[in-house]
C-alpha cells in the first residue's frame, strides 16, 4: 500500500494557472510561488465582490481519535466527488503548522486519494504566512520589552504583560520562561511565555479580517499589557501597527492550490481549534463563495470545538450562512469511544459502537441547534463489517440526518459521489435557517455557560477565582458583547481528555480568561489545555528527509 | 529629493523571466515567487557546472561611519554599469535581516538610482529563506531539549548546551533567558540565549553548503552541546540533520532578482560580517560566475570584517579566486574618521580628512597582503569639493592603486561608468595573485594573531583564561586545522568601536572561543560584540506603514 506522500509525490499536477482557469481566475489576478503555488490578488476580489454567493457546506467530525477520522480527507474528497459530478467546487482550507508536523501529527493534507498538492511545501513553509505572523507577533513583542527599557512612557507594568512570544514549533521548553538576564542593557527581567503561531492573536486576527484598513484596526485594537494604574495599553500605543501589517501584507491573501484531482483549493490560515478558533480564513472563504457554485469548508477537531466556533464566531463576524454540515465519524473512532482499546478496533464490535455512537449523536444534537441540515459520513475502512456500516446509518437517519458511506481515502473522488449526492440533494431540498448559537448581548458567563450546557452536555460552570476577577475586568473594559472562544482539549465533550463518549454530570472549570480585543473575542481557557505543545520520545522529525535532488520522505 | 523607496517603487520592473533570459537562464530553470522574483533550480547547476568562470570583483569598504558609506549602492551601480558598457555582468550580494530593518538602519538594498528590486519584499521576507532557518535552528533546539526531557539518554549536560534558539528580530530581551520553568512536563530547566537569525551557525551553513548533501553533511556535524564527559552531542546524534534539511531544501537555491535597470542579482544568504562571515552564499557566487563574464560580489561591513573573511573563509572553501577588489569611502566618512563629528562634515576639510584616511590606507594594506590588484571609490555626496576628491585621488595612485569618482547614488549605470572602466582596465591588465592570508595547518593562536596583526594592525593578543581553555579543547578536538571567524565590532580596526582611524599600540582580547564545526571554522568573539542586536529608542518600526492597497511606506 503506497503512503500518502508517495501517492502525493506521483501525482501530476496542473500548472496553478491552469487550475485557477477552471473558476475563472486570469492569470494576472495570481501571484505565483513556483508552478503549483499562487496568491489571489487583492484586485481579483474587487473584480468579483459583488457576485451571488454560491452554496457554503462545513465539515465536521465526532471527537478525534488515535483510530483517526479523516475530516480532511473527506473535505477534499467531497470536493473531487462534486467536480466529477460537474459542480463548480472550491475547497477552503486551514494551513498546517510546522509544529505537530515534526511532532507526533506527521503532513495534514488529507490522505490516501484524497489530499490537496503540493503536499510537502503545505507541510512545510508553504507561502510563508505562518513565518509572517511569526514575525509579526515577535516584532510586536520586542517593541513592547523596548518601550520598557527606553523608559517605559506608557508605564507597562511588566507583572501584567498579557502579550507573548511564538514559534510554529513544538518546544515545551518555551512555555515558561524569564527573559531580560544579564546586565542593564540586556532588558528588564520579566516572566514570559512562548506560545505556539497557531495560537497567537494576529493568526486569528489574520484569519477574521476583512482587508487591509480591517486588518490594521484589529492589529491596533490588540493589548498587550497593562499599565501600572491597570489600563490597556494596545499595539497602536507602542506605534507597532503600521510595521505589523507591512509584514503581513502578503500573508493576507488566500493561497490557492489544487487536489490530486486538480479541484481548486484555498488553503488559507490556521489557527488550532483547540486553543483558538480553527477555521481557515473569512477572506478565503468570502472569495470561495464568490468563485464557485459550493464551497466545502472544514473546522478542527470535533463538532463541539470547530464548528461551534466556525458557527459562532467565523459566521457571526463574516455574515456567513452554512447551507449543510456534513459530520464525520469512522466506525472504528466510535468504538474507540465505545471503550475499546486502539489495537483491538478491527473486529466487528456492535456492542461497543452502540456504546461509543453517542459521541456521534451528541454531535448531531449539536449541530441541529444551530437548525443547519446535516449529514453524517463514514470514512470507511477495510476492516468495517456491513453490520457496523447498517447499524450507523440506521441510527442516523432516526435522528433526522442524511447518511452516505465515503471511500474517498481508498478511490478518491469516484468514492465521494454518495456523499456528494447525498450533499446536493440535502442542499436542494433542506432549507437551512442558521443562527448562531446565542446573541451577542448575553454577559460573557452566560454564553460560557451556553457553551459548557448545550454543546458540550455539562452541568454547569465551575471558575477559578482568578477567572471571575479576569471577567469582571473584561466586562468593566466594554468587551461584554464580544463572543467567546472556547479553549478544550479536543478528545473529550468534557474538559478532561479522558472522558470519551458521551460524559454526563460533568461541570467545565473555567481556569483562565482573557480578551483577544484584536480578534474580538473573550478566550477561555479550560481545564489544563496548553497553549505550547511539547514534543513526543520518538519526534516525527526524526524520520524525516530529503535526498541529494530535494525528494522528501518521511512526511505522512 | 526622492526616498530609496520612492524610486524603487516607480521603477518599471521587468518580469523576472526576461531578466533571466538575458543571461540564458530559460524559463524551467526558473521557480517563481510572484513576477519579479525568482529562485535557480538545482537543474539548472547541472547545465551550467562545466562551463568557465567569468572573473570575480569583491566590493568592501573602510569601516562604517554614521555619514554612510554606500557599499550596497557601488556595488549595484557598479553592475548596472558593467551591462550599460555591453559586458555580462551579475551581481550577487546578501539577503537583508529583519532586525535592523525594523531597528535602526531601514533597508539593505542599495540607494538612490543603484538598488535592487522589489526592495519591500527583498526587505521583509523576500523568499523566505531566513524563516526557514530560522525554523531548522529553532527545531534542532526544540530536538534538543526534548532528548533531555524524554530521559537523556546522550547524557547532555544542560551546563554545556551551546546551540541558541534564533530569531529575525531586534531583540535584546532574549539575549539571556532561563527556560524550562514550570511543571514536570514544561522541560528542564537550564539557561538559554538567542541570537540573531543571520548569527545563527546554520545560515553560516547554507552559505557555505555546495549541494544538498553538503549541506546534510554540515548540519549533521553541529556540536549542539557536550556530555556530562565533555564529549561533543551533535545534530546527528540527535537525529535532527534530515529534518532540519528538509525545511532548508529550497532556501538553498539561489535567488534572482534585478537591479532598477534590469541587471541581474544573485541575492542569496546573509550572515552578518562581525559575529559572522558576512558573505552571500558559496552557491549563488559559483552560479555567477558560470552565468556572467564579470560577477560583482560584496562582503559586510569593513575589509577588515568583511573582506578578510570573504578571502579567508568563502573562497579558502569555495576555491574561489577574486580578480580585483573595489574598496569604498567617502569623503564624509574619511573626514568623521578624521574626528569630525556627523553634523560637520559638509564643509571642506582637508585637514580632517588627511587625518581620517589613514583607515582607507590601512585597508589597502591589507587587500595588497592578498595580492590582489585595488580599486578605490569615492562613492561622491554633494558637499564633496574638488580638493578633497583630488586628495583622495592622488593618496591611493601613490599607494599603487586605482581610482575613480563613482556617482551611481544620482546616476545608476550612467555615474558608475568610469568606475566599470577602470575595473576592466584592471582585469585586462593587472594579474590577481590571489592567496590566504594564513594556512590551514597554523595553530588557531597564530591564525587569531595574524588576523590581529596583519589586518587589525594590533600589537598582540589577550586571551581570557576561558578563551584559552576553549582554545586547548577545540585543538584537542582535532579542530586545529579550520579557519578562524573573528567577531568583532565594525567600527574600529581595533575591538574598542570608539577607537576610529588607524589605531595603533592596542591589543585584541579575546573573550570567547567556539568551534562552528559545520559552518567549518572556529568563531573567536572580541571585545563586548554582541549576537542578538536591541532596539533604539525610536525604532524604524514606528515608521513603516502599509496603506489599504497594499503600498508601503517608511521603509529606507
Amino acid at each position: 500500500m503506497k503512503s500518502d506522500i508517495q501517492i502525493a509525490q506521483e501525482a501530476e499536477m496542473m500548472h496553478i494557472k491552469d487550475v485557477a482557469a477552471t473558476i475563472g481566475i486570469p492569470e494576472e489576478d495570481l501571484e505565483f510561488y513556483g508552478k503549483y503555488k499562487a496568491k489571489l490578488s487583492d484586485e481579483l476580489w474587487e473584480e468579483i465582490k459583488d457576485r451571488k454567493d454560491g452554496k457554503l457546506v462545513l465539515v465536521t467530525a465526532i471527537n478525534p481519535t488515535p483510530a483517526g477520522e479523516g475530516k480532511t480527507t473527506t473535505t477534499v474528497g467531497l470536493g473531487q466527488a462534486m467536480a466529477k459530478l460537474g459542480r463548480k467546487a472550491i475547497i477552503a482550507l486551514r494551513e498546517p503548522s510546522l509544529g505537530p508536523c515534526f511532532g507526533i501529527k506527521g503532513g495534514a493534507a488529507g490522505g490516501g486519494y484524497a489530499q490537496v498538492v503540493p503536499m510537502e511545501d503545505l507541510n512545510l513553509h508553504f507561502t510563508g504566512d505562518f513565518h509572517a505572523i511569526t514575525s509579526a507577533n515577535n516584532l510586536l513583542a520586542a517593541l513592547l520589552d523596548n518601550h520598557i527599557q527606553q523608559g517605559n512612557e506608557l508605564g507597562i507594568d511588566p507583572r501584567q504583560v498579557v502579550w507573548k512570544r511564538c514559534l510554529d514549533m513544538n518546544d515545551r521548553n518555551l512555555r515558561n520562561i524569564v527573559i531580560g538576564l544579564g546586565r542593564k542593557a540586556d532588558g528588564m527581567v520579566r516572566e514570559d511565555h512562548f506560545v505556539i503561531t497557531v495560537a497567537s492573536e494576529i493568526m486569528a486576527i489574520l484569519c477574521l479580517a476583512d482587508d487591509i484598513k480591517d486588518l490594521k484596526e484589529r492589529l491596533g485594537r490588540i493589548i498587550v499589557a497593562y499599565n501600572f494604574k491597570g489600563e490597556p495599553v494596545t499595539a497602536d500605543d507602542l506605534h507597532a501597527t503600521g510595521a505589523m501589517a507591512a509584514l503581513l501584507k502578503d500573508a493576507i491573501k488566500p493561497n490557492l492550490i489544487q487536489t490530486l484531482e486538480h479541484t481548486p483549493a484555498l488553503v488559507h490560515g490556521g489557527p488550532f481549534a483547540n486553543i483558538a478558533h480553527g477555521c481557515n480564513s473569512v477572506r478565503a472563504t468570502r472569495m470561495a463563495l464568490k468563485l464557485s457554485d459550493i464551497t466545502i469548508t472544514e473546522a478542527g477537531f470535533g463538532a463541539d470545538l470547530g464548528a461551534e466556533k466556525f458557527m459562532d464566531i467565523k459566521c457571526r463576524m463574516a455574515g456567513f450562512k452554512p447551507d449543510a454540515v456534513v459530520l464525520v465519524a469512522t466506525v472504528r473512532a466510535l468504538k474507540y469511544n465505545g471503550g475499546v482499546a486502539k489495537d483491538q478496533l478491527s473486529g466487528e464490535n456492535l456492542e461497543a459502537l452502540a456504546k461509543g455512537i453517542v459521541n456521534l449523536e451528541k454531535h448531531i444534537e449539536n449541530v441541529q441547534k444551530y437548525d443547519v441540515p446535516v449529514i453524517v459520513t463514514l470514512n470507511s475502512f477495510v476492516t468495517d463489517t456491513e453490520e457496523e456500516i447498517a447499524y450507523v446509518r440506521r441510527f442516523c437517519e432516526e435522528r433526522g440526518c442524511e447518511f452516505a458511506l465515503s471511500e474517498v481515502w481508498e478511490k478518491g473522488g469516484e468514492g465521494g459521489i454518495a456523499l456528494a449526492e447525498k450533499v446536493l440533494e440535502t442542499l436542494e431540498n433542506k432549507e437551512s435557517h442558521f443562527h448562531t448559537l446565542y446573541e451577542d448581548d448575553l454577559c460573557l458567563k452566560a454564553k460560557i455557560e451556553t457553551i459548557a450546557r448545550e454543546i458540550y452536555g455539562a452541568r454547569g460552570v465551575v471558575y477559578d477565582p482568578a477567572a471571575e476577577k479576569q471577567l469582571a475586568k473584561i466586562e468593566g473594559m466594554g468587551f461584554g458583547n464580544l463572543p467567546v472562544c472556547m479553549a478544550k482539549n479536543q478528545y473529550s465533550l468534557s474538559d478532561d481528555a479522558t472522558r470519551l463518549g458521551r460524559p454526563e454530570d460533568f461541570d467545565i472549570h473555567i481556569r483562565e480568561v482573557y480578551v483577544n480585543a484584536g480578534a474580538g473575542f473573550v478566550v477561555a481557557l479550560t481545564g489544563a489545555v496548553m497553549t505550547m505543545p511539547g514534543l513526543p520520545r520518538v519526534p516525527a522529525a526524526n524520520g524525516i528527509d530529503v535526498s541529494e535532488d530535494g525528494h522528501i520522505t518521511g512526511l505522512f
